[in-house]
Order: structure tokens, then C-alpha cells, then sequence
């Protein structure tokens, strides 16, 4: 079973194992459909690529607010496939490169996957890698064009890569010139149902007892907020951002009519919990503060 | 015969065959006339090249959407003619290249066909050649300027060219200078008829018979879009764009009003057709919903 | 008592402590509860940092206006923390490094506290290390970039990293793309309110007697000014700026209704005591008018 | 006589014969009265050159729409001359070179032209040695600036030179610059006139019969366009452009009133009608479409 | 007493003497009480560095409009100090420096300093050392970041620095950062009344007799155009530009409604006297001449 | 007679002679008598120079339309001088220098001058050693700052300099920040009288007859256009701007509403005169035609 599959991966050839695993460091919690579908539809490309020959490259990107939680889904995605080749391009390991060294990172990578009949490439959080900055609209183009001319050019005769791409400007990456360029694209959303904030703080076991985590989400509930539990999943590979409207791509901060609506990053949210567990006695009330301070 | 003659094509003195056939490698498929005409079009090109000794150098222009055959079609071209120097400027073969790097191997390009009586040259992809990005309209002012020349100087005494550029930016080359560049241009559409669509997916051999394929096709009907069936075919060498009004050069995102015409790239349709493969129980509706995603 | 380690740190490898104490050379003065609340908001973090095993990174930003005493706060939390690597990034120790040796001195830090399994790096003036000015907005997007990347990198397995940064600019951070990037944000005041001021005079013993010194606040009173003596405090780990709004962030000057309304950044009054002190015979008066011509 | 020099100028002591050769490959055809104008005119200040002392330096601008034969007729003028030395000054022979290079390259073309009594420098295509972009309106202030500077520098006592220049982007020279800095202008026109466009379609004997000819001329008058023949040649030397107003300097496609008005570059009808020569069984109606696309 | 002392300075270890007199060849002349106020504050500050010990840096800046004496100014207070380091850091001395010499050499005067225990340093025309320019808003932000950090780094222990800074674009200042940077500012302002300018005819000794000068002055008055001799002084140490308002700051060229408002630079008022004194004959016209030409 | 004297200067030390014979080759024509006193003015300056010890430096600008005589004025009143250095400072003789080149050069000039106790300086055009273009206002900022400082920076003890600069771009001079830079500015117009234009063709001699030359103007006059005989002399040392209106500083070509005002430099007028002495059967109508052709 694939979602099994993620625990129990194997050291392979040309994998890079380590860097992996530290991305999802805290796991993959699966509080909401939308987790599984992300992974299925993953492993739907990783299928694609080892089985069809006519299309020996296909690309995906992993899109939505910051801290949704992309890169653990990229990368546990990338570790699944057991392709011989796997490796993680991540502005982590590029600080003060310049221009042409990152390129010539990126580029090698590339080159030495060509090398493997079965490839997967994690190209994580592109507007980084681009050294993007909203003010001036400053970014490297030259890292910009490598990856625009990587991410169409076709693997020699016999190879097959997968590129998996992640980012949280999804407008910003239409506007340098992106559009057309992935096969299909994935929306990461943020927690916004009350359902899969508590099934979160039971699976970190933030409360000692069930009671007291329940208590809290009603106290939630109380205080006026409402999650979108109804909403029905609205994830499909391949389709595009024209059919379904994602809440607010910009940021988790525009929520002022609706003051108390929940939308929170995975990653922000076990951030929360760690800050709200140094003050043992309070948890509760300390959770609740910084997630109104969220907008929440 | 021109068109056959596309399949069996020799090797020859400084053509980079294999460079060629990489970028043909789901081959031609003749799903409308203009495909058709467009290697006329090229034919008569070649032969004016090969012939007059009055145009020593010929260019042309294939511009349309992303993904609608136009490097496909420029290499066929450029493979037919059998001259004894063929030669693809690619970005392909550039990533990471400096400026001066780019220029470099461009002009050497050039200068390498001024040694052939008779040479074709395919500039593949304009606009990532001159590295041009939307956001702030920056490029490459010294590839753009390298360009602008070889397109325009004269191959020495006895020596005869042909230039064959892609771009799918028309309306950009216009605005960076490259109006009155060309002596011809060549519109490639993307695919707008049922007739067409429903031709590539017999070709490719999707359905396991007939009747699926013809059935996804009346259920694409009956769900309201129409394909541009009857619209005859505009192309002719050498008529510029104020005569035929291009459908929405600038992507194929443009149908609001219309929100069923069918648009789309046969690069992309491909792409479509092998993900669709992936649920062989589903064929059909995964490429309907594919093909509704984008628009159609 | 954490508060009172202030006092009594002792030397530690990898510790910087000539710079730190450096900067707080004139000592914390307890004027109000904000600035003990700031204290112990700092160290909860400081005992995150030592104790929770799943968040090995934490980030604090220290912002507020210009000469509020933000540096000497952040150096005095990281001071108390007695974690075995302190260090102090700061621009006085860069002056004239071009961009590639700032990113460098930067990321050495970085990678030096990645030995140390308890570390705290204070990143003083974000907007000068940057070398931010509003003029054109211009500033080193290779040093913004390396921050954003640093400020985001997990430290290695089983070491443990609190990033304190500084900065009294900022809506300009979230304009260049820091939004998201701090786990925590603490508001640092400037005086506002005559009882603070009082206990920053006696402090400093300006006046040769208690009388002295209230009649000059009484004096003040009169003149028509009032602080905010009634005003909560408002400070609490987390609360994010769309909760509490700061009082005019960018700078200390658009009093302009309320002309008489007290703002004074606690570096600046030092500085206008000691220029009082230079008249002996008039130290009051002397004062009255400094604060007044900075619209107090 | 003068013109009928233009046939058989002999070689000359730094005198780059090939060069200017190559550029008049196709000759230069007396379409209209105009042509004979230039050449006359051009005739007059190589006299002045030679003869007057007061004026050691004298420069002319040859402008108009592209492919209008600018070039060539520099050429011819230079070659007529006779001086001992001619140098053509053209990007055909820069490409990639950098912006020293280029200033390096043409200040010394200029430096030799002092060691001769009697010099004449043709400085081909302005807005292409300085790398003109309309887009950002980028060019190359090193090349422009020395152009300027060499422009109006008089060459050394006992030296006199000619420098003619040529230039598609009138309007564009004036916004850099370059106002005020020819002692003449001349104005090369498109083929505005039916008779001028008959004259060329004799010269190159497209048509098998005088009567083939007549017949399409017929045709195209009837199919509505007229040309402009009665208009009085309107080039005289030194008049400048506020007195004559150009047609649309900014290109041929302006005419969007009046769509059948002709205006077509020489070098443009020349290659249409190298193309219209390959369908040999269809000449005249090619031509037709060709010319109706440009507008005409 | 110290404004006497300005006279009769000794020598010192680390004084750059010359350089200092040079800037003051024409001496102070005391044609107001705003000359003395100037200097005492001055005088004051030299105190307060001695003195106290929780000030060890202390910064002023002396602005106004061009050649208004304030590097006169600067230069008399730093001489009068007698501290054993007095430099001078002017772009006179920087002519061709790059930006990175330029940080090197401001730098080095700022590490010397840190080398005896009371330094002063007079940084002249800010707007020149950052080679700023109107158009474009041009400037070094190196050299800019560069002061920004050396002007609010404290020295280390045991070291006391004043340093005086001057500038006539203060505005700018403001725009490029500066705000909050100077522990005080003083205003130098052009000579504005006939009182004044009448001190200033009589010190230099223009006409030979007094009746002359004062028929001159009284001519002026008929003219028509008043001084502010009834305005009082406005000078204070500390005292922020939001209260006194600045006649003008931008030049000396905004009356377009009192047309005859006395506004004159000391500086550029002796370059008129020398030209006037050219025509003995006829000075005191040529002088009412080239003061009215001044818009007085 | 310092007039006189232009023509009969020695040789001296530190003298390029022929450097500025060489830009006064037509000599001076006294077409008016703005002339003389622009001459007449230099004189003065350069006595100021010679016996002032107050002002050391003394800087003049010589600005107006392009060819109206700037430069052939400025080096002959630096020759009449006769001071042991005179130097001029010309873009002909940077051509593609870089930035720091052209500084380096300038600035050697400067200190050179310094070694004479008497010098003058003839900075020519300085828009051009700016590398100045209107086209986004480009220019070389380096130059410029070296320039702003050279111009201020006094010469050491016992040395006096006197700086002539020239520019045909006032308005832009202001825009850099070249306000307040000079002691005096003068005014060189272009020739907008019939009188004075008749003044320099019996001095050029063009016609063989002063009938024929008188009848020329008499036509011009017929023609209806008016020069500005009864204008009195606009120039006075020293007069700024904002009291005296250029007609049009920025070129030739603005007279829309009065289309047959004069207005025309005596450098392109020479240049007519020459073109029209090619055809001596017809001079005068040739002359006319060029002189309306420039909108007179
Ligand atoms: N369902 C989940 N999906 C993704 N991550 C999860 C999930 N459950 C837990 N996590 C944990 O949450 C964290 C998600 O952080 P991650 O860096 O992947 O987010 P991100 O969207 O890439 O953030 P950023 O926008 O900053 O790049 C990881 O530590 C991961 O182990
Ligand atoms: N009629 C056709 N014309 C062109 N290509 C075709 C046709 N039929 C099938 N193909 C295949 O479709 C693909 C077209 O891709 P190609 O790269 O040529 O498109 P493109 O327009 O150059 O794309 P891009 O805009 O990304 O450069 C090729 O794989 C080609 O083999
Ligand atoms: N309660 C306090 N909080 C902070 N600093 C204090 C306090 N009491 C006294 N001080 C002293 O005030 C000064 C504060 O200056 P500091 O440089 O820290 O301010 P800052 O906000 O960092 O200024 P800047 O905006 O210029 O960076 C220090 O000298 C410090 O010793
Ligand atoms: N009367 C003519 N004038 C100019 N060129 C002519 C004439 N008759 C024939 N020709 C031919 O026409 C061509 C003109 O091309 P040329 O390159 O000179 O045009 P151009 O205006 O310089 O073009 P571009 O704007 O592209 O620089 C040459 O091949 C020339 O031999
Ligand atoms: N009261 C005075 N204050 C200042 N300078 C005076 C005074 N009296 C005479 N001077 C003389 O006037 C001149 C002032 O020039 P200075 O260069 O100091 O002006 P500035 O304001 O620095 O000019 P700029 O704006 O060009 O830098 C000096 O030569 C100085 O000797
Ligand atoms: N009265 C005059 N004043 C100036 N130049 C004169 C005069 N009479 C004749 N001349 C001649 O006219 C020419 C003036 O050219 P000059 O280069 O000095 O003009 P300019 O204003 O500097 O031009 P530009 O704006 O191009 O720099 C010289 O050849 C000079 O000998
Ligand atoms: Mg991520
Ligand atoms: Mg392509
Ligand atoms: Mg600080
Ligand atoms: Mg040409
Ligand atoms: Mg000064
Ligand atoms: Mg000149």
C-alpha cells in the first residue's frame, strides 16, 4: 500500500535519504481527506512516469500558503517512489551561492538524474531558489531561466524524471513567466476545520486527557468561530486554478469580515503547540491565544 | 514527396541528426490541413533558398501558443530540406550559459553554416533564448541585439540560408524589435475542432475501439462546447498578422464569454492523453475532466 | 531568578561576551512592566528552546522605534540564557563588508552554532544589515536572502537554535517578504507615560533632590501633556500587530493632534539627560526644552 | 558623370571594396527621381569635402523605413568618391562584441581615417551599434556617446572627412542625443507609386511578357489602391523634418484609412518577388497576396 | 574663553591642522548673534564628550542652505576642542575614490579616533561623500550605510568621539535615512538681514569710506526689498526642524512672491565683494547688481 | 587690447597651444556686441584671478544653444590669458575612456594646475564628459561627482585657478545639482538679428558682391520673417536665469507660432555657408533654402 509505503522506505542508489527525512521530521498527520488525496495523486504521477514511455517527463507543482506543509508532502511523495534517484534541491543548502552557482547546482542535478532510467527531483520552494523579494520585484532571473528551460527539457532517450516542485507564490510564479509550464498542479491548504485542528492535538497529545482537548474546541466554537468541516474536498490532479478559487494563496491574513475563520499551516500550528506546552498549567488558554492572535 | 519525405530523411555533413529526432519524438500527426500547409509553406521556403540566387538568406517565423507543435514542426522542416548543414539553436543545450556564452555559441552556429552552399538554421524558442521574463520585461539585450544581426546579415558570396525561429511571445518580439525581421511568418494553432481532437485520439490509439472514442467526443458535444469545425484554414506564407486575426496569441486562457471552445496545445493534449492512461477503468471521463480544467 | 541572572552571567564557550555587555552599557532600567514582561516572554522562549524536542528552531523578532532599547533587551535574554554558544550579529562589525563577505560572516555564525547543541544568535538592526534605505527602496538582496534561508533552517539533528533578530523597521520586513518568518513578535515602547519618565530620572539621579525632580514633572504635567499612565500593558508572546495596534511605528514624530503626547525612546532620553547635566545651574529647564523639541 | 561611377570605382588604398560591395549585392535600381536625388545630393557633399577648407568635416544621416535601401545607397555614395580611404562601420561585423569592443573597434576605424587627406566612413544602422531596444528603451551609452563625441570631432589640420550614416529609428536618435549633430539629412523613401513599383518588376524581369506586367499593375489599381505618384519628389538637402512630413517613419503599417495605399522597402519587394518566382505557373497572383499582406 | 580660542589653537598629536585652517582661509565673521549661538552649542557638546561618561559618542550636524559657512563652522568648533585627534574627512580629498576606497578611507579616520581618548571628527557635506544627485536620486549606498552605522557605533571603552557633520540637502537626509541619527542638529542660515550684510561689507573693507557703504545699504532699502532684521534668533542645540521652519532649505531660490527678500551664502556674498572690487571705480552698482541678480 | 591680443599669444609653459587653436579654427567674428562682451567679461574674470587673493578659485559657465560659439569663446579667452597653464579638458580626447579613466584624467588636469601659481581651465561640454543622453536620463555619476568636487575644491596656498566651463544643457546642469556651483554664468546666443547674420557673410565673404548680399537679406526679410535687431544686449556677468529668458535652451527648433524668427548658431551657420558655396551659379537661393529649412 502506498500511504503505508512512507514509513518503510529503503536506502537506494542516488537517493539522498537523510535530507529527506529531516523535511518531514515531524511526520505526515493525516487530519483531513485532502492529505490522502495529495499522496494519491502523487503516487498517480510516480505510476505515469515508470509506466508510460510517451511522456518521460512530467512535472507537478505543490502550491498553498506558507507552512501547509508542501515540503513534507513533496518529499514523502519523492521518498515513495523508491525511483533509483531522488534528490532534494533546496535553497537550504545554496546560502550565499551565487547566480551561477546555484545554477550550475541546480543544472548538476539534473544531469546526474539523466544518468537513471528512474528519476524524481524535489525542486523545493522555487521563489527561494530565485532569491524572490516582493519589493522591486527583485529575483535572479538567471536561476529563473535554468529552471524554466530544466522543467520542459526532455531527459535523453530512455530516462524518465519526475519533477516535483513546491512554492507558496503561486501568482508570483505566473507573472515570471511559469504558466504552462507543470503538467499539473496540487493546492496544499491550510487547517481551517475544527475537526482536523483537534484530530492534530490528539495525535501530538498536547492534553493529558481527551476532556480537556475537547473542552477546547468548544470553547472555540463558543467563542464564535466556524471551521468549514462541510466543505466538500476540492483537490484533482490536473485541474487548474480556474475551476476552483483557493482561499486566499497571499497569506493567511485576510480574513477581516469574517473574523474568526480558521486557517492555519500545519507547520505554525505545531509550532503553537510546543509554545502553549511550556506553560504546563494553562495549555488550554495559552493554545487559544496564539491561535486568535492568528486571526483565527 | 515532401511530406513522406519527412520519415526518411539521411544522414548528412554537419547536420545534428539525433538533436533533430529528439525534438519529433512523438512524430507529426496530421489532425487539420494547416498542419499540412505549414510544411508546404517551409517546402517552398527550402526551395526558394536552394534556388534563387537574388535571396541568398530566407527567415521565417512559426509563432503561436505554448505547446502547439512549433519546434516539432520547424526541426520537420528543417530535416525535409536535406541540405548538407542542419543545425538547432536550442535553449536546451544553453542552461546556465553567461550572456557572452550564449552569444558565443549562436554566432558560432553562423559562422559554421557560411561553410555550406546551402544551410538551415532552427532558433528554437526565442524568447527563452534572450532569457525574457514578464515581471519587470527583462532579457538579454546582448542575445536579442546577436540575433537581430545574424537574422538580418547576408551569408557571404555563394552561400545560401534559411532561418527557421520559433517563439510562442510573437507580440513581445514586436515590442523588442523584431517587426520587419522576417520575410515570412506562420501562425501554428493549437487545436480548436472536435474533428481534430477526435482525429489525435484515434491516432494515438486511446480507446479501445471506436465507439468509446466517438462517444467521449458526442458527450463532449452534448456537454455544450463546440470546436471551430468550420472555420476554413488561414494560413498562407507570408500574410502578416493584420490580415488574420490570431485567436488570443497571448495564451489560451482568453474564453470567458465562449466557455466551452476548445483550445489547447497538441504538446499538452498529449500530455492529457497519457495521464488519462494511468485508470485504464476511467479513460474517458479522466480526460474530459482534464480537458474541462482547462477550459474546453 | 531568571531576571536577576542578568546581573550575574558567567563566561561560556563560544560565548561573545565583550560585545554583548557592550551594548547594554548603560544597564536596564525596570521603568515599566513592559520591559519585565519583554524579559520574561524572552526567557519562556529561551527555556522552548532547551526543553521541547520538536521545535529545534525558535525565532523572536524585537521590533519597535528607533532608540527604544531593543538591542540592549535582546543582548540581556540571550545573556540570561547561559546556553553554551551566544553570539552577536551585528552591523558595527561589518562596516564596508561587501555583500558576499556579509552573507559569509553571517552564515559562519550560523554554521558555528550548529556545534553547539544549546545556541542563541542575536541578529541585531535586520534593516542596516541589509542595507536597507527607504530611497528607492534599495537594499542587499543577497543578505536578505541568506536571512530568510537561515532564519528558516532547521539546525541539525540534537541541536537546539533561539534566534533573537532586531529591527525598528517593521512593516518594511514584511514588505521585502519576512512575514511568516518569526515564530514570535515582541513590541518594544517607547516611554509614554510621566511615571516612567520619573523613574528613569531618579534612576540616573539627573536631580540633586526628590523635590527637584517632581517639580519638573509637575511642570510638565502643566504644560498640557499627558502620558498614557492608564494603558494596559500590552505585551504577550505571540500577539501577532493586526491585534494590537502599535502607536506609529515609523518613528516617533506624527503627534501632530495631540501635540503634547509623550514618545520618547529610552536611548534618546539618556542621551538629552546627559546634555542637561552640561548646565548645572539649569538642568531642568534645560531638559523641559530637549523633550519638548522632540514634540514631547 | 557621377551615377554612372557608381558602376566602376576602382580599388583604393584603405579602401574595404568587398564590404561595400556586398551591401549593394542587388545594385541600385532608378525606380523613382528621388533615388537620382540622393545620389546627387550625396554627390555634393563629397565635393564639399573635398574642395571646401572651412568645413573639414562634414555629416550626413540617410533615415527612413526599413529595408528602404539606405544602406546601399550610402554605400554607392562612398564608393563613388573615390577618397583614398573608405571604411564601412557596421554591426554585420560586431556581433558579440562588448561595449569597449565595439568603441575600440569603430574609434579606430575613425583614428585611420586621420592619416588619410581625404577619408569617408559609412556608419551603417545607428540603432544597431548601440544595441537599441525599444523595450525599457535600452541602448548602449558607451557606443552612443562615442559616436556622438566622433561625430563632431574634427579630424586633424589637413584632414577631411565624410561620415555617412544611416539610420531606421530617426525619432528614437533625436530622444538620445542626437539632435543637431548631422550637417544633412536625407530621406529615403518606400515605394509609394505604382509606375516606381512597375519600373522594379521590369528591372528584375519577374513577368515573362511587358503584358503579364501591365496586367497585374491594372489589377491592383482596380483592386483599389492607388499610389502617390503624383506627389513632387520631396528630398532636398539639409531640408529638415518639420518642413516635409515623413510617412510614418515608425514603420509600414500605419495606414489603416486609407488600407491600400502602397508603401513597401525595396529590399522587401525584392525578396516578395524572389518568392512569387518559385510558383512560376502563378507569379502575378502571388505577388498580389504578398503586397496585399504588407497593406498595400 | 573659547570663542577667542578659535584664534590661537596649538598643534596636537592626530590634529590634521592645515586641512582645518584651509577651510577656514577667510576667517568668521560675526555679522550675527547666530554665528556666536552656533559656536557655543558647539562649545557645549565639546563639553559633554569631555565630561560625561554615559555619552561616549556624540553626534550634530550643521545644515543650511549652500556655502552658508558651515564647514567654516564645523572646522572652528573641531579646532577649538583642543582634543589630541582632530580630522577631516572631505570629499575634496576623495576625488576618483570608488565606493569601496571611499568606506575604507571613512572607516580608517573612525578606527584612528577609537585610538585617543577624545576625538572629533568633522564629516563634510554629507551629500557629496555619498556622491548623491538629484536625478535619478542617485548615491553610494555603500558610503551610506557605511555613515549610517560609523555615525551610531559607540567607541570602545575609555573613548569619547564627537563628530560634527555638515550638509546643505538635509531633506534628503531624512529620505535616505538619517532621521534619528544626530543627538542634535544646528541650523546655519544665510545672511537675511541689511544689518548683517552691512557687518559683513564693513569687516572686508570694501568701500573706502562708511558713508559709501551705508549709501549703498540705504539704496538697497529703496529698492525695495526688506531683511528679517526684527526676527530673533532661532538657533537652540536640539531643537528639531518641526519647530523652526526652514526658510527654504532647497536653495536660495523660492521668493518668487517677495521678490526682494535679502537670502545670501557668506560664502558666495565674499565671492561677490572680490567681483565687485574688480571695478573700483564703479562697486557699489556691480555689487547691487550681482546681489539683485540673486533675487534679492 | 585685451581683444586684440586673441590673435597674437605666445607659446608658455604648461600651454596646449594647438589643442585650442584647433577649436577656435574660424577665428572669431564680432557679429555682435555680445560678442565683445562676453569677451569682455572673461577678461575680467581672468583679472579677478590675477590680483584677488580672497578668491583663489573662480569658476564661469558658458552655456546656449549647441554651435553658438562656446567653446571657440572659452579658449579664447583662456588663451588671451596668457597664464602660465592653460589647459582644456575635452571629451574629443577621452573617447572611450571608462568612468574612472575620464576621472583620472580630469583630475591629473586639476592637480597639474596646481603646481602654477596661475591657472586656467577650459572644461568643455561638460554634458558630454557626463556621458550624458535624455533618453532615461543616463550618466556617468562618477564624472559628475569628480566634477561637482573639482569644482569647489579650493587650489593650495599661494595657487589661483580659473575654471571656464561650457554646456548646450543648462537646464539639466541645475537638474544634477550644478546650482550654485559657478561664480558667474554668461549667456552665448545663437544669431537672431539680420544684421549680424549679414555682419558674418561679408566676413566669410560668400558673395562676390555686397549687392548680392544685401539683396539675399532684403529677400529674407521679404520672406516675413524678422530677426530681433532692436533687442539690446542680454548679458551681464553674473545674471542669473531667472531674470533673462533663453529663447528655448534646449535647441533651434521651437518656434511654431513665429515660424520665421531667427535663430541660428555660428557654427552650423559657417557650415551653411560652405554648403551653399558648392553651387556658386546659385548661392544665394542654396543659402536661403537652408537657413528656412532650419525654421528660420
Ligand atoms: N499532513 C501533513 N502535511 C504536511 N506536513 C505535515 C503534515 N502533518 C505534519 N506535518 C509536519 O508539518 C511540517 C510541515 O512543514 P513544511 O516545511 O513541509 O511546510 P511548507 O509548506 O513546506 O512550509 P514553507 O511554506 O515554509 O516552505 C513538517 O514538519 C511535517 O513533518
Ligand atoms: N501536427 C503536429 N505538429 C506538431 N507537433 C506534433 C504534431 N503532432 C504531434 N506532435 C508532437 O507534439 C509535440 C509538440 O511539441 P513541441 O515541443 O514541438 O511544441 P512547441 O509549440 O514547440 O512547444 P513550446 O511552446 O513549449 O515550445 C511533439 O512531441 C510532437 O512530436
Ligand atoms: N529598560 C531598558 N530597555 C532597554 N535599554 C535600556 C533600558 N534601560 C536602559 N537602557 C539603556 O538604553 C540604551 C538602549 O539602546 P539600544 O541600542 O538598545 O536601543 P535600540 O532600540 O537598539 O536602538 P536602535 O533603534 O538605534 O538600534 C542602552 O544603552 C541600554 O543600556
Ligand atoms: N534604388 C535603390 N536604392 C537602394 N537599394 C536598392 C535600390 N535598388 C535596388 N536596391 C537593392 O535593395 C537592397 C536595399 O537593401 P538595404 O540593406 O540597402 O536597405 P536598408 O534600408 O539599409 O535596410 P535596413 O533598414 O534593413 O538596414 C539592396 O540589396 C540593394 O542592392
Ligand atoms: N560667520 C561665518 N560663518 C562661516 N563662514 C564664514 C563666516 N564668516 C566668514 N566666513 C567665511 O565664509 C566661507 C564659508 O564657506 P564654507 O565652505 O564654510 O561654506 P559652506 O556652507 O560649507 O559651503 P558649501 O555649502 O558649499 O559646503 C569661508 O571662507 C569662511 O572663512
Ligand atoms: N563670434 C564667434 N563666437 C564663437 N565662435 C565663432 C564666432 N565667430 C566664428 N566662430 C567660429 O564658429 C565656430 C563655433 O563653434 P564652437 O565649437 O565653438 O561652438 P559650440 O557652441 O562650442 O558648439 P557645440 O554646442 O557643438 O559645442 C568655431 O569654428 C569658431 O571659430
Ligand atoms: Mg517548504
Ligand atoms: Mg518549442
Ligand atoms: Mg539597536
Ligand atoms: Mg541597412
Ligand atoms: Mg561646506
Ligand atoms: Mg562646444
Amino acid at each position: 500500500d502506498f500511504l503505508n509505503a512512507l514509513e518503510e522506505v529503503h536506502p537506494a542508489f542516488g537517493v539522498s535519504e537523510e535530507e529527506l527525512q529531516q523535511v518531514v521530521q515531524n511526520g505526515i498527520i493525516h487530519f483531513d481527506a485532502v492529505v490522502d488525496e495529495i499522496l494519491r495523486s502523487g503516487k498517480l504521477l510516480v505510476e505515469q512516469v515508470r509506466t508510460s514511455t510517451r511522456t518521460p517527463l512530467v512535472s507537478v507543482l505543490l502550491h498553498g500558503p506558507p507552512g501547509t506543509g508542501k515540503t513534507a508532502l513533496g518529499a514523502s511523495i519523492a521518498q515513495a517512489s523508491e525511483f533509483p534517484f531522488i534528490k532534494l534541491i533546496s535553497p537550504d543548502s545554496m546560502v550565499g551561492y551565487s547566480e551561477s552557482q546555484k545554477v550550475a547546482a541546480i543544472t548538476k542535478v539534473f544531469a546526474d538524474s539523466y544518468k537513471s532510467p528512474l528519476s524524481v527531483i524535489v525542486v523545493d520552494n522555487i521563489e527561494r531558489l530565485i532569491d524572490w523579494t516582493p519589493m522591486g520585484a527583485r529575483f535572479s532571473n538567471a536561476v529563473l531561466q535554468a529552471l524554466l528551460v530544466l522543467f520542459g527539457r526532455r531527459p535523453p532517450k530512455g530516462r524518465r524524471l519526475l519533477i516535483i516542485a513546491t512554492s507558496s507564490q503561486r501568482p508570483i510564479l505566473s507573472d515570471i513567466g511559469f504558466s504552462e509550464t507543470f503538467d499539473s498542479e496540487l493546492y496544499v491548504p491550510p487547517i481551517s476545520s475544527l475537526r482536523a485542528l483537534e484530530y492534530v492535538l490528539r495525535e501530538v497529545e498536547l492534553f493529558r486527557s481527551n476532556d480537556e482537548r475537547r473542552d477546547i474546541i468548544k470553547e472555540l466554537q463558543y467563542a464564535g468561530f466556524k471551521g468549514q468541516d462541510g466543505v466538500p474536498s476540492n483537490l484533482q490532479v490536473g485541474i487548474k486554478r480556474d475551476i476552483i478559487k483557493e482561499p486566499q494563496d497571499a497569506g493567511l491574513e485576510g480574513q477581516d469580515d469574517m473574523p474568526l475563520k480558521l486557517q492555519i499551516g500545519i507547520k505554525k500550528l505545531l509550532s503553537m503547540i510546543e509554545m502553549a506546552r511550556q506553560e504546563p498549567e494553562n495549555v488550554g488558554q495559552r493554545l487559544m491565544g496564539l491561535l486568535m492572535g492568528l486571526g483565527m
